[in-house]
């Protein structure tokens, strides 16, 4: 195959037939390069920078950020299939080391480093490992979703805090349809009718993982069960609204590794913090403002769920 | 004054002639109310719900969510001055306990909830206390600003993943005229022309405080000591870019808690969040494409900085 | 009064007489100096090192690590009282800027560091504030509660884990005696009988603050009841014994801000360590052991709870 | 081979004649079990607890607690041998998942329990996988060495939190010997002679790894280098004691992804902690008094380095 190597020191790469990469490790996969970042590591390691820090011989091919097609794949590598579109994270990770398990791939005990220390992607193929591989096919909804039950005062200013604060895709739930329409406003990237089984609509949407945190700001017995049922193993439920009881199985709990969290108001900072959005303009409070001889009027608005947005009394 | 007082559990409030609420702790603040929010929570209170919770002896005025104007400062409170809008925090904190030392605030071990177990907002004046007001009127720059330098290849995906991952102030800086349009184009809210002393700039518009975190995507021997003199008190420097060497004073080093962090690739998890923003349209990667045996002239360019962007080989 | 003061850089201090503090602010409190520690930092500045770090006028009073007793208290001082002995942090803030807030006194944007930037304790006095002092008299409980319910197979060795590390206060409870006995050999500082109401002995060893977390070996209906009684503003109850229910009231969690989490195995990295702090000797797991044959036999024993330690069957 | 199983709920296990597992994916590993733990949850599964909470079909083999010796390992699996003492994590997990990945291998999405969910450990051997396996025979030193640079009036107490707070393997390094004697005697696991290349030393003792820690009480220009290469990768080098300047390639800040941080005093409540650590008699301040008239002379000792422990003047 061609690719484009390094023969010396402070002199151009060299555009030459090189050998096409086999497999090796069981793991091992071949990829066919469709793209191959040019990087300032690539001129500091023709400048010989490198030289010090990594043991490697010349010639070698450059390239360390790379993309492409699965060419081949070892036998042990079961989640990758020949023809998917892949980028390769820059390094090969053995998974086995302490670093590997704790999430620091980069301190990997056995990294190898193509591009660096063994042939890179300035080529039509390069040797990568399963584990290196993120597909581009697969809509990752891992660490994504967030269900807010209630859309009322609080839920109108969390749906908007969700948005500036996170990348999560949002789930808004309420009973009424004024109020669904209030959170597509404010940004919840999906609606549903809470009346109409909202445990299962979660459900189907992310593929039976459910929700990695769920918000409730209604807290009656009905909400907080649900809210239990929509979450995902390691879920969260963060409780805000309250009135009702929620009745947790020790075995559920354990098994899923539940996490249920009491939330009163927040410290001063992020109350500095939400005002300081407000006057970028990221959130908006909607308020129904009222006097304060009006203040009962308002209570029972609040009641019969018919105030939209937080009832504001001016004294 | 007026005020709408809870005299009965399930009852009404009743708008009343109060007493004006005075002065008590050196530290007090009367604020006058201007706005007080409608919550489910004073529903609970008149249903008798949090009368197992707190203790508190009827009447007393509800309202806990509160805005206004400082009418009257004690005398120990020295960063409020009258006729200042304030929001309020919703509890009064002792400052003092170990929850309120390591900003727990809403766990102060002397709490006192205006509205909740004593008198709130709706009524014409409120007692606060320093220690819980936000002021309106002073921006606040504390944990926003973030220095970017160097708007390559990596440093225009900073400023996009800045821009949907915090809320930060970002600002970006180049000695390109090019860079410093593309910069503004992915999202920087500043640019700032690194031929120009960049140091004094930053100074200049964060009012000598300096910027919480650089990131250096250069990493010459001037942006490196640029990027330590432009930080804040606790700052941090995050060296991406190399090549260079930076002198920390270790007197600077602990006067200012400073902390300098080198940062090789990302985790594999962190490259698949990456692909995820860009799906979701969040960040665009600017690319210069050419093919294998164009390697060279593409790596000259970098050199020369003319490349804009990401270079990127199509083998 | 006598002061050790700097009058020129590279010279000896002189010991002078001085003018003896008096209170400024209204939460200023003096402090006749029982100790003042001597400190690289003091030849710093004597070499003139700090001179352009801060600005101070010679002469001024060194010592910047100090201890005494409270000789006169500001009017806005409500926590210490004349005749209190107290260790002074070494620097004095405000309590009231966005670093305070979030506990990070050291940052606070308008510190005041005596012996650095103003008279220090190298003197029969020194001023400093309120929120400067940490008393010797008050045992602080804060962040130091852990009651470990059920000490079987997994609670003997919760406690050990607890016991090498964290610093935390140790409660086990159990209903049976020997097992009362196990938790004492096994580090637990303090042991409850759980028939005799867990909760009212917690509350009163804690004077009425409760545990910052209790950790449910158990897991049954009652311990997980107990469990949620026995939390302080705050705490966590860990569940990792299972069979019932817990019933949480929403007001409860939100009120006190309670967090419940489920726990079932931990991760591989936790198993390593655990491993490794076995052959350090910090952790002794105590077995009962069993042929292949006799596995019903000690799951009975389990059921009846008179197997010490873990039952281990070696097939 | 023996298996103790269950063939119906509520009724005893039998111990039966079953199937000798067999490797059955690449990086399978058969471990002759030589030890499996006796648990409440087998109790619970027996009484069909579980049935709800997982999919298997009667009989299985139980036993989740294992431990045991390498039989026969998969193509695939490099890390173990046959023969090898192991402890098997209870989860046979994918390594590829997000779960994975981020150190969360309960919540793999892959997950697979033997003992609840696969054939269990209460048998003659049992299939597990090499990712779940921990090898007895490899003393891990990961996440556990920290050098303390300078055994002076700081450099005791950190040595003493260091044992009381972490389980880390603690190592001094001093130019002198009394120093390295009261070293000993507050809990370093290890004195170094730092005359005599203690950046060798280190890098023997840790097999080339180097420390995750390196906190320098010194500062000056050559310890601060040695701290620097004596740094594991992703190490942290925390700086106190200062004079001297950090010279940072930011070629090395990259490549090992270290950090370099100031720290000048600690917060209030670090502080508060520190003398609850004292109170408990975990902490132990070695201290040398003087008059204040003496202050000079101990500045001179100081400064010599014939001062024991810390200085304090009584004034």
């Amino acid at each position: 195959m061609k690719a484009a190597r390094l023969f010396a020191y402070d002199k151009p790469l060299r555009l030459v037939d090189a050998e096409t990469p086999r497999l090796k490790n069981p793991a091992d996969v071949i990829v066919r390069v469709t793209g191959a970042g040019v990087c300032h590591t690539d001129l500091h390691i023709v400048e010989g920078v490198w030289k010090e820090k990594v043991q490697v011989t010349l010639p070698y091919t450059l390239g360390h950020e790379n993309a492409g097609i699965v060419e081949e794949v070892g036998p042990a590598a079961t989640s990758v299939k020949r023809g998917e579109k892949v980028i390769l994270h820059p390094v090969i990770t053995d998974g086995l080391c302490r670093a590997c398990r704790i999430g620091e791939d980069m301190h990997c005990e056995n990294l190898v480093f193509p591009g660096i220390t063994a042939d890179g992607g300035f080529a039509q193929f390069i040797r990568s490992s399963e584990r290196s591989l993120v597909k581009l096919n697969s809509r990752t909804t891992s660490g994504s979703n967030v269900v807010v039950q209630g859309v009322g005062g609080l839920g109108h200013i969390a749906l908007q805090l969700l948005r500036c604060m996170t990348n999560a895709y949002i789930t808004a739930s309420d009973i009424a349809e004024s109020k669904l329409r209030l959170a597509e406003k404010m940004g919840a990237h999906r609606v549903i009718d809470a009346r109409r089984d909202p445990v299962k609509q979660v459900m189907e949407f992310t593929k039976n993982q459910g929700a990695e945190v769920v918000i409730d700001l209604v807290g009656n017995d009905q909400t907080l069960a649900n809210g239990m049922r929509m979450l995902r193993k390691g879920g969260s439920l963060i409780i805000v609204g309250y009135g009702g009881t929620a009745n947790l199985k020790a075995i559920d709990m354990i098994f899923s590794e539940f996490s249920v969290l009491g939330s009163l108001v927040g410290n001063w900072d992020e109350l500095r913090e939400l005002i300081e959005l407000t006057r970028q303009g990221k959130v908006r409070v909607l308020t129904q403002k009222g006097k304060l001889d009006e203040v009962n009027d308002m209570l029972d608005q609040l009641k019969k769920g018919t105030l939209e947005g937080r009832g504001v009394v001016i004294p």
